[in-house]
């Protein structure tokens, strides 16, 4: 693990069922894209409100990935 | 939207349950005297601990909602 | 209440499930050693991330308990 | 002023051409209902953006006043 | 306590004294409004300056009081 | 709403002018490359100073956009 | 002292009478047990009202010892 | 510029204007005590209400200034 | 108020006593050499631990003043 | 400077001798891809423990790098 | 390494040369009592100075092991 | 100590060899003004790029010493 050089970025994801469901739809679409994701931290946790009730929850990650060589 | 102005009022909610249902129990009280309740996000979050384990959740939350004119 | 003194140590728990499952597994484990816990506060939310999806939560919190006289 | 008690209440105000007017929106609101305002401070300084523009200003402010006896 | 739902307010009180007295003075105007107030968390600890000596003391908190079902 | 993935960027734009100007000079120059921009916060604002006055204005910003599908 | 570890612990000690004496009475407890403390950080003020006025104060303090060799 | 120590300095300038004109008066009167001023950040912006508008801005910066040798 | 510049420095002060008589004593100090301190805010609290006992508090507070024209 | 805009990006490096030549590695790493990289700030230093002992450090980074137009 | 659960503690070491000198020296009197320590972060880095430079460093770290079963 | 009133002061040195370096510099610097120079703590750690390497760093610190009598 010594030798990587890791990224991290910000995303937010939505679900209208819970806070762990909110980061896996955020990782679900990053995956289309990058390989080797390691890690996530969860930086902000909000939800929109609809007639008094949560609408959906939306989660804000950072998460980290390999640089490839 | 631009044309809004918000409040942004701070609740504590508890619940035996989830973080979830610890939102829904201030919001779900709140509703009862606030109209147009927009967002929320949440500031902290604790629990309370009995006999070893989780007696019940303390979230609380920062709730925005729509000053009507 | 008013003449307790408490001491805040930092815990670390993992769960394959959830946030709520992560921190349960800490105390699990606090409460062989240690009596008389009654609060906690969650000061950092992270995960592992294998194959593009959440492998296990892991949650830090701070846990007070009554220093016995 | 040593014998004032003071409230804080944080509004979030809307403007689409800046800053400052953002603010003054969210006090002009405030100032219909709420007597005594003395100060306020900057907390949280966002945009809407529509077609790659500043759409609208949304600035949040926590609004000191004075409770009247 | 796991029912209740709880609202936080921010208010600043006075004193030429103490910081305690200063807290006191904020907690003595707003129990004439608010009942069931639980606890408070001093959040900002400042204080005005005439002819180099501290004239008076200003302490601002956030009180945390039981919203009535 | 509930079902996009947002990405946050962070950008740092300059003006001789104001604040809002170099907001807008980054989103300006970032809505080249990516669509779908939909709200920033400011973060930093700073400025260089030339002969004891504002040279001009540097101001961060985060950038959240819609993730497309 | 360029050649000691110290330990850091979160402590906190109540009193109905200040600050001051909340941390003494944090201090007090802990050098039963703990020898070669040197300093102190105040973390947290916090109090528990009861009809309407100050019950007692809780400070959390993080207290630095020397790691004996 | 690898060679050069700098000083930061903490400034409050006030205007009825904007916060940017705010920062100016700042500096204009730092620049008759304090040669060779590089940069300034933004670290608090407040402002003073009457009659239920805003009177005056606050404007907090730090500036850096080159150290002579 | 709204045509002066402040500047803030940051102090220091100890007291065998009292936090309010640590800031005390460094206001004491600063106003042999400074004119027109206008207010300050506590920033740090810590104390030196000697015998399992309070030997000293140290208050840093930051200290605004007037900057004469 | 004025006219440019700048993007932030976030890096880790790592490394088993010192927090500088952990930053060395994840910017080498950085420049075969991104051009005309300007600053760096350092927000989060880490590092594994192996037997007791320093393994690698790992240093997280924010870099700043000119927009091209 | 999803079943365990880490505990967090706070040391701070010391040393003439460097920071990483500070961390050898916090890490290697606590391995003496801890088992099982995996990794380390920087939570503040001081020194004393004596005669206008640098006597010695003083870098606290919170150090992560984990509980054994 | 308990009778010393200290101010701090914020500086940036800069070093192409390491950090400890750049505190080096600015306390070297320093020193040429100012007497009884106690403590430091560093409060940003950044640097300047060129050619995708290390040019330099800088290294802000807060420098306390005693105000003498």
């Amino acid at each position: 693990m010594s030798d990587h050089v890791y990224k991290q970025i910000k995303l937010t994801g939505s679900s209208t069922k819970s806070i762990e469901d909110a980061v896996s739809t955020a990782l679900s679409r990053a995956s289309s894209t990058i390989k080797h994701m390691r890690w996530f931290q969860v930086v902000d946790t909000r939800g929109h409100i609809e007639n008094g009730q949560i609408a959906h929850w939306q989660v804000t990650i950072e998460v980290g990935f390999t640089l490839e060589n």
